[in-house]
C-alpha cells in the first residue's frame, strides 16, 4: 500500500489557501487525507493523530495555521515523521507571525516551513520526500519541472507582443 | 492550604530571565513551583503537567519560551486556569518571534502575555489574579504599587544632583 | 454581589472589534459594563475609573485600543486590578504599533495582553481570572471548551467531503 | 522670567542617553529643570506635573522613555503645551518599541517625536520653539548651523587625508 | 501680522491626507499657506522656500511626504524655524518607509515627527509652538481639549445603549 | 547599433508593474526587449540569457521580481553588465521579502535596487547608466529633470485654489 | 551504496553555524559531503553540483547562505531532491533577510526552511527524510527523541534546587 | 582624462564601512575622490557639488549615511548622473531605517541601493557603468569575476579537511 500525505489544517477556514496542495497532490496521483486538527483546541486529537500517523500509512504531514501557528511544531513533537509547515496570513501581521511561529523552531524539532500561503510548494515538498523511495514519482516530479519551464519559455515568447499593445 | 504559582519554562537556559519572576513570588510569599518542560522536547509532560495543574493546587501558570514560543499555548490547550506568557528573548529576531508566537493566539485559547522578558510582570500578574480572591495579597500589592511610587520619587529627587555633574 | 468585568475603549470606533467580547461575557453570564474612556482625551476619567474600579464592583478590566495604545497602562497605573489589554489594528501598521504599546510595558505594571483585535480572548482570559475563586465559572469553562473541542471535530468529519468538491 | 524646557525620564536609567539633551540646553543657555516620573509607577506625579507645568515657568516638555513609551502621550494628556519625545532604546526590539508607542498619538494628543535616542535634536527642537519668541535664541540657533556646516567642512577636508592612509 | 503655518507637501497626492491640517488650522483661524515642493524634483524651489520662509512671515513648516521621505530634512537643512513631519503612507510597507525616513534624523537636524497620516496632530503641533507666544491661541487650546473631552464623554455615555443592541 | 536594456521579468504577472519602464524607455528612445525569465523555473534560460546579454547588444539588465526574488543575484551571477532590481510587491509582507532579497546581495556581485514597485526609476536607472557614454542621452536626461520641475510647480500654483475648496 | 546528505553553504564563514549538522550527522552515522558553493560567486558550480547530485548519490541537499541568501533557491532550480534552507543570521537586519530570502519561494520550487541558524534541525530534517525508507534511521530517531525527553526531565528535576539558591 | 567617481559620505563616522569600497576602486584603478557632505548640515555643499559634478570629471557617485539617510536622494535631486545609495548601520534599528530611506525613492529621482554597510559593492557598481564604454575595466571586471570563482572554490577544495576536525 502506498503510503499517504495528510493535509492538516487548524482550521477549516484555511481550506481555500490549502486547495493548491489538495490539487498538486492529485496531479502526481499521491494518495492523501485532509483533517481538521487544531493544536489547541482539539490537542488531544492533535497528539492522538501524530502518535498514530506512522501505523496509519501516513509518511509525510503538512500543517498548515495561522497567527500563532503551532500546529506543525505540536504534531512534530509526537512523531519523528518529516512536518511541512505552511504559514497561513491572516488579518492582521500579514503573516509575519504564522511564519515565525512555525519557521523559529528550536532545536530537536524541526518544521519544514514553506512560504506564507505557499502551499503548492508544500505538496511538492511532500512528493520530493516521497520521490526519494519511489522512481515513478521521481521521474512526475521530472515532468513536472520541464512543464513549469515550457510555461515560463512560452509566457516569454508571448511577452514582447504584448508589450507593443502598452 | 494556598495554591500555588507555576513557571514553566521551555528550556533551563530561561532561568536567568526568569529569576526575577521567583523573587517577586517570593517576596509576596506566593508558593511556587519551577518546572522545565518542553511543549516540544516533552509534550507528554506538558499535557500531563497542564490537566494535572488545578488538582495539584496550582491557580496561575507562567510560561517562559523562546523562538517559536509554543510553550504558553500547548499548556493553556489543556487547561482553563490562566496561562501567562513571557517571550524570552533568543539570539535571532530580538524577541518578535517569540512575542509573536506567545500572543497572537486564536480564539478560544488566550495566553495572556507580557513584555519580552517580562518576568517579574509575569509574577505581579500572578498575584494581581490571586488577589481577587485573597484580601492580604491584595494589600500587599498596594503596599509594593506605594513603594515603586516612593522609589521613583525618591530618584526624582536625586536626579538634578547628579545632572550637575553631567 | 457578583464582580463585573469592565471593558473599556478607547474609541467607540474599536467597538465593532470588542463586540465578541461582550458576547462572550453574556455567554458565560458575567455581569460587565462598557465604558468609552481615552487615556489621552478624558485622562481624568482614565483615572477616576481605574482609581474606583475595585469599590465599584470590577474586578477586571479589559482595555482597548489602537496606535499608541496606553490605555492599558494608563489604567494599570492606578489600580492593582489586572489589566487585559486589546491592541486594536487601526489604518496603518497593521496593528503592530497597538500591540507593542501594549505588550512592552516596563516594570511594576502589568497589561495582559492578548492578540491584535483578540477581543474573545481577552473576555474569556477574564473569565478565566473569576473562575479561580468561582467554581461555577470554572465549570462553564470546562464545557466551552469541550463545545470548542466539538466543533474542531465536526469540521474534521466535514472535511473530506468538502475536499472531494475541490 | 525666561520660561523653562522641562527634561522628564522614565527611568533614572535614561539619563546616559539624556545627559546630550542637558549639554545643549546649557549649551544655548535655556534653563532647564530634569525630572524622574513614570507615567505608570508615578502617574500621580506625572498628572501634577503636566498639570502645573505652565504656572511653573515651563515652556516645553521632553519627555524620554523606553519600551511602551507612555510617558509623553501621558504628559500631553494633561496640558498643551507642546511635548517632545525621546523613544530610548531598551534591551528588546532595538527601539522600534518606544518609537511606536511615541509616534503614533491618536488624533487630538499630538506628541513630537524625534529619532530613537535623540537627545541632541529633542533639545535643538524645544530650543527652536522658544527661539519663535526670543530673537537671542534664534541668533544662537543660526550660529550652531553654522558651526556644524563649519565642522563638517573641516572634516571634509581632512577626509582624503585619512583616506591615504587606508 | 500674524505669522504664518506652512504646510509643505511633497506631491499633490498628499492632499487627501493634509485636509485635516489644513481644517484644524482654520479652526483655530490659524493663518496658512499650501505648498507642493518636491525635496527631490524641486530641490531649488525647496532651499528657496525653506530659506525665505522666515522672512516671509512663516512661523512653522509642516513637512508631509510618503515612502523615502526627506522633505521634512530638507527643509530642516535650510532653516532654524520648527519643522513638523508627517509620515505619509503609500502603496507599499505600510507607512513605516515614511516614518523612519522623517523621525531618524541625524544630530542637528530635528524633525518633528508625528504619527503615519497625523495631519491633524501636526497642526495642534504647530498651534501648540505657536501659543507659547499667544495667549488666544492657547486658549483656544484648552477650549480645544475640554471639547475633546465632552466628545468622548458623551460616547462613553451612549455605549451602553448601543451595545444592549449587539 | 545602439546598445539595448532588457526588462527581465520573474512572471508575467509583474508586467502591470513594469509597464512603466516600458513607457519611460520609448520616451527616451531607448532601444529595449522584454522577457519572462524565472530564475528558479528557467534557471538555464537565465544562464543563457545573462551570459549571452553583451554579445546581444544589451548594456543594462533590469530584472523584476517577487517574493524571494532571486532573479536579479541570479543573473548577475552570470554577468558583468550592471543589474538593475525592482522588488514587486506580492499579497505577503507588503513587498519586504521582495526588496530584501534584491538589495541584500553578499560581497562581490551587486544588484542596484530601486524601490518597491519602482518600475519609472529602474528605467531611468538605465538611462543614466547608458548616458554616461551618450550624450544626447545625457541631454534628454536633463529635459526629463526640468519638466518633473515644471509638473510639481505647476501643482505648487493650482494647490491653494483647491485648499480653499476643502 | 547509502545516499549522501550534501550540506552546501554560500561561504565557509557559515562553518561555525553549520557545524552543529555535521555533528548531527555523524550521531546519525549518515554519510554526507560539505561543500562551499556560492550561488552568485560560483554560479557554474552550482548548477553542475545540483544537476549532478541524484547521481553522485545525494538524496537530500542542505544548504546554509546569509543575507540575500539565494543558495537554497538556486540549487532547487537544478534538481527535484528535497532542498533543506538554514539562514545564517549576518551582521545586519538579525537574520530576517535570509529568513525571507530563503522561505518566500515562489511557486513550483520550494525550499524547505527551518529557523534563522537553524543547522541541527536541518540536519535532522534531512535524517527524516531518508528515515521514510530506512527502518534503522528511523529507529534512531525514536531514540534520539527519546534522549531529548529524558535530558529534558532531568533538569526539571534538577531545577528547584538551582531554584532554591536564586 | 579618465572620468572619476565620487564617494560621499554623511558623515567621517561612515569612513571604516566605506574604506573597502576605497580599495575596490584602488584595485580597478579608477581615479576617485572622498568627500564628507551631510545632507542637513552642509546642504549647500551638497547642493554645490552634485551641479558640478560632472564638469568636475565625475561620473558615477556613491553616497554613504546612515539613520534617515537622505544624502542619495539629495544629491540624485541636483544632477542627472547615476548615484548609488551605500545604507549604513547605525546604533538603532539595524540598518533599515537607512535602508528604506534610501531605497524608497519617488518616481523621478533613483538612487540605486547596495546592501546595508555593502561598500564593496558599491564600487563594483559603479566600475560596471564605467565599463559600460571602458573595455579595459570591461576585462578587469571579468578576470574579478574569475577570481572570486577561484576563491571560492580553493575554500571548497578546502572545506571537508576542516570538517574532518570538527
Amino acid at each position: 500500500m502506498k503510503r499517504k500525505v495528510a493535509i492538516v489544517m487548524g482550521s477549516d477556514s484555511d481550506l481555500p489557501v490549502m486547495r493548491d496542495a489538495v490539487k498538486t497532490l492529485r496531479q502526481f496521483e499521491v494518495p492523501f487525507e485532509v483533517r481538521v486538527i487544531s493544536a489547541h483546541r482539539t490537542p488531544g486529537a492533535a497528539e492522538a493523530f501524530a502518535k498514530g500517523a506512522r501505523e496509519n500509512g501516513i509518511a509525510v504531514i503538512i500543517a498548515a495555521a495561522g497567527k500563532a501557528a503551532h500546529l506543525g511544531g505540536v504534531l512534530a513533537a509526537y512523531t519523528t515523521l518529516p512536518v511541512i509547515g505552511v504559514p497561513v496570513k491572516s488579518s492582521t501581521m500579514d503573516g509575519l507571525d504564522s511564519l515565525l511561529s512555525m519557521v523559529q523552531m528550536p532545536k530537536g524539532i524541526p518544521v519544514a516551513t514553506v512560504a506564507i500561503d505557499g502551499a503548492q510548494n508544500a505538496a511538492l515538498l511532500a512528493v520530493q520526500m516521497l520521490a526519494l523511495s519511489d522512481e515513478t514519482l521521481s521521474e512526475k516530479l521530472e515532468s513536472f519541472k520541464i512543464n513549469m519551464e515550457r510555461e515560463v519559455m512560452e509566457k516569454d515568447r508571448a511577452v514582447m507582443a504584448e508589450v507593443e499593445k502598452l
